[in-house]
């Protein structure tokens, strides 16, 4: 798959696995919402319920910025099966405003932010690699 | 959520994603298919077409076997979201014989095996933390 096509498939979930590494080395990895814009992925900590906004993969991006992002689509059709990866870096912005890009973005792609459009952290990741696989069988 | 409810969900997937540590320390994720058993997870390198039986996945964890696996359920009503994760410490048996636990696992979970079981290499991850996140909303 070409870079256009890896692209278009990861944008077209509204899930990523967001893959980091640990201040002590160790792997971390969780689920997030995201918005694609060229080749920047916009995630919010936002209103979803959650322990603290001190989160771990927030903790990880600015000891590491390393970031490693995940689109998968399963099957049970395994010549179904595709996946695509992005490579890059992330940064943190604490406070973002209302009209910050990543948040415009996040709030039109998803209409469960409408009403309560997420405040921040904001992770901001730009893709330097994309890569993918897709059953041929 | 305990961790018996924890380990149910992990189980409902037949897809997980792998999140690893490359040597050169950045982070590495791939989904994978598995089988779970008490608290070992075993995944293949199969017969689906890659380029390679040398995957980074298997150069990561023979480097470093920390392992961050995850499963995820999205759903569009974010009241139904949640997810796993399993972290623990991965090792990879080269030349499973047809009778080795995780082979077995693996060949009765998924038809799609039945007909032609992996071969290996088998990637064994021994699960010694298990967390995860269920929206209450």
């Amino acid at each position: 798959m070409q870079t256009p096509e890896l692209r278009r498939r990861f944008a077209s979930s509204p899930v990523a696995y967001l893959s980091t590494v640990r201040p002590d080395g160790g792997p971390h990895v969780v689920p997030m919402v995201f918005a694609l814009v060229d080749d920047t992925v916009y995630s919010a900590v936002d209103a979803k319920p959650k322990r603290s906004r001190g989160l771990q993969r927030l903790a990880n991006v600015r000891a590491n910025p390393r970031c490693a992002l995940l689109v998968d689509h399963y099957d049970d059709d395994w010549r179904r099966l595709w996946w695509v990866r992005a490579d890059g870096r992330g940064l943190v912005v604490d406070e973002p405003s209302a009209a910050h890009p990543g948040i415009q973005a996040l709030v039109q792609r998803f209409p469960q932010y409408r009403d309560d459009a997420p405040s921040g952290p904001l992770l901001v990741i730009t893709v330097e690699r994309w890569s993918g696989w897709a059953s041929t069988a």
